[in-house]
């Protein structure tokens, strides 16, 4: 960790090397009805362009009628400059294939606010993943209820505030938390431990883009003090759940789970020592794939290309 | 595979080796108070007797005022002959603890009832493993609502009863189930993916001695199709639960568990497949375990000293 | 298990099955070297048949002038009369790119010995996934150097041959074993436990087509007595890997590998059971994978696309 | 983390709270020959004590002539004003018996330097679990022959001491380091990534008092660049291992190991990532333990009571 820094010189480094790698590469998702041609169109379009396929994958939930989901990455030279160009064509493939798409550009590192509460081991993680250059994407803020993670903030040059939430004062509180997203232009929101319910509003101004860690091996445990559930239920091992948040409490699409044994003698304080190493783990492969547009959604299940 | 043999003739070899090596081999169960003496209490018996313990294992809920939970694995030259003092002099032992208490012969191999249905992974695993000599115990027989797996059974010198179940008959079925159980002087029942529903009745007949392999990670996806619902729920892993049979469905102890990796790519039949596998794995286990009392209950949880 | 059914009759259910599903079904494998247009290439011709891709897979040692290893698995709507068409057509796509390439029919199940010596936990596990329908192909012959795994075969409904080996019959064994490989239009070779080594000419006339099941994670405890170094060492797992068999002993590439955990209770016994279960299950994972043509090899290493 | 604290005041409120709990608590670890009585010998002197068993462990390599292993772990009402009584009455039990033992208190929390190069996840991890609260001992130094890492040391309130090493200085240094660890009485030395290779004469100044966390599956890729060996040989689980340092490399008992699994896509860099979690995990779990007494060693083996 590099202490005193500001935020503005804090990643340089990985992002000189990022853009050096990653300035001319981008990802295509998509998805549309599942028939014979949609990857012939797809490669034939990118080989037009002469760019270099990095990774295709693709899923069909039927070969028959179905509907396919693709992922392809791939290098274009030149890629900044042609970036319109790219949007335009790419959408006369698309548009009789009825595909819905999209194309991200790796350059375009997404910006993350992480939302916190008391417990530091999720927002941990995430900040020395990223220190170590694992994360194609950046936090720019952190935010929580409480004034208690300010200082691991501070240590890693990202702004912390502090929004108090009651239930008298929740909706400005999550106004006044839109705002602050709206300024840092944020892309993703990350719930590391954040122990608030977000408003169905709020859930709709980030569709697919909020991503929640839930204690427990979903739908095991669902809502409150899944550890204690946990071990009165006397089940043999804990697990944690990453996912997409929806405005249903831990209903919203799974991104990842992870598991880990436990036995009689762990009391609940030991579930939730050994929960808090699978918790960040989770929580942090969840949001790697994010950042990496490896996740697409559909019928509240994910899609992971990995 | 030893076609042909009578069930008579068929374990010998196996009972013969473990005849030599566990005629002299106890385990006594107890649980009681926690409070200072217990373990010198018992190990000063066992001394006294020119017992060697093998392994002792304790757990307390509480060191201070909590319930005691011990396992004693030990060796007593000259067993079956001393059998009948050592329950005397033991008891005497107990008394003053407030222990309640078991001695189990490990040369007393538990008699094992299977129960299936049409799906025959759990029952080939655990004929298997018996006939490789890794049980502690003895199948007698195997009782199934359908006729199917009546050749496997044979094949391992089995009796085999088809017993059909309907709703009318449930009662007459179970009546004549637990006369077989009887008949065969029955320790152990396991069901092997046995798809109906036992009786209050039944289950109070043979309280922690039925064993029962729920194809999901419980508690989630208590009851039905827990595939088919763990499909549509897109969890990432999938699950098994060994767990001993109560009157409420599904809630009974859970002795052991386990999971494995899925993905968007498995459909409800790659989970049933996948599934079998962990559910095989498991289910032996959770037997091995019992066969060689390695497994207390308490506040429907299980200590299973390993 | 269905006792006394003749080879001819056994595995009719499972093949008509297979047939209905898979008669159309065929894959492309290919490697070349990496450069813009191959995936577009291949996609559209198969586009140009009007052939349904199911699952296409990619990996490129290196975007940039490395090798494009390649899988694509695609339904030809009557493809068992469009077969000669389709491999003089795919050549001309392959020329140019310099693709070295095969096409294997879904409907061509691979023919399979299994050679053993006295172990039968591999042979098992085989023979029932077979029975339950989970791989793509067919035991035909069991080998063994030893008769006592004869009456499993016999149960199977499988031609066994007792061919035994010492050092100085070792090279008419060999002929002999080749001879019944020959007559049976052996595809796969599959080494459960089989305690022979092979000699390089025998491997040679099975390039990538021996599996084996080694009994440690190798590299480590390569060559003989795995369970026992593992025990001396002190490991803290133990481990299996299956790979396809080469000149080296132990050195050819690897397929699968999965490892269990023990401790320092555990005997050399009790690894070797523990090992039994990883080794029953890693063999037969890679045999699964094998039959469904998802394994590429490069530089002694494989390329599994799962 | 709470950053510009002194060494001396920072772990305060941890210690505070571990001699609350920890005062009363101490550990017996013993080896002696297995014959009857031992445990009898143990149990009854500490019921002579009126000292609450908290947890008792054994293991004999064989219950007839073995060696026995034992770890007491109980409390003692007024245990500071007793050490040397217990002590000295304790020996009057071991002596008949042939025993090695030894008494550990859990309120003198062991004394840790850590040593490293330029690498920071597996100080990172230990310094993040100490202050988390979740290990029974203090860092007290960090040693590097690089002073990259200084600055985390110091966000910890650590003292870091810069020792160059090369070839010529290689004697000095460790006189230097062997100097820090007596000024600062230091119980454990943890090898965290340390790249450099430490003397005999070192490591025999601290017996079973080194752990080193090897950066693959030993005795697999033993010595320099085990993720690169790795992926030339295709292994499909990458590893680590954590172990007390001997004299010979890579050789001394195996405290902990884990796997993870990886693919043909992983580049060594990958390899490198994915192997920094197992490393960091494994090497803090072995800490850990060592920290709670819970590590015996024997005939170069470990056996741990957890």
């Amino acid at each position: 960790m590099t202490i005193g820094q500001t935020p503005a010189d804090r990643p340089r480094t990985a992002r000189t090397r990022a853009e050096n790698i990653l300035a001319d590469r981008a990802r295509i998702l998509l998805s549309c009805p599942d028939r014979p041609g949609v990857v012939a169109a797809v490669s034939q379009f990118l080989y037009s362009l002469d760019a270099n396929i990095v990774q295709m994958d693709q899923y069909s939930t039927d070969p028959d009628r179905g509907r396919l989901f693709m992922r392809v990455e791939f290098d274009l030279p030149g890629l900044s400059d042609r970036r319109h160009r790219l949007q335009e064509e790419f959408a006369r493939v698309a548009e009789p294939l009825a595909m819905n798409w999209e194309i991200r550009y790796a350059r375009e590192r997404k910006r993350i606010a992480v939302f916190v509460s008391k417990m530091d081991h999720c927002l941990r993680e995430l900040l020395w993943q990223w220190e170590a250059g694992d994360l194609q994407g950046d936090p720019v803020a952190v935010i929580s209820n409480h004034p208690d993670l300010g200082e691991i903030a501070a240590a890693f040059g990202l702004p912390f505030y502090h929004v108090p939430v009651s239930r008298e004062t929740k909706r400005e509180a999550e106004e006044r938390q839109l705002a602050i997203l709206r300024e840092h232009r944020v892309d993703l929101v990350v719930l590391a431990r954040y122990m608030q319910i977000l408003s169905p509003g709020f859930v709709q101004a980030y569709p697919n883009r909020i991503i929640n860690i839930h204690h427990s091996f979903l739908p095991a445990f669902v809502g409150a003090n899944p550890y204690e559930r946990a071990y009165d239920r006397g089940v043999k091992l804990i697990g944690a759940t990453a996912h997409y948040v929806t405005a249903d409490l831990d209903e919203g699409p799974i991104i990842e789970q992870d598991v880990q044994r436990v036995n009689h003698r762990d009391s609940i304080e030991d579930l939730k020592r050994i929960g808090r190493h699978i918790e960040r783990v989770v929580l942090a492969r969840a949001v790697a794939w994010h950042l990496e547009d490896r996740i697409l959604t559909y019928k509240n299940k994910t899609v992971v290309f990995v």
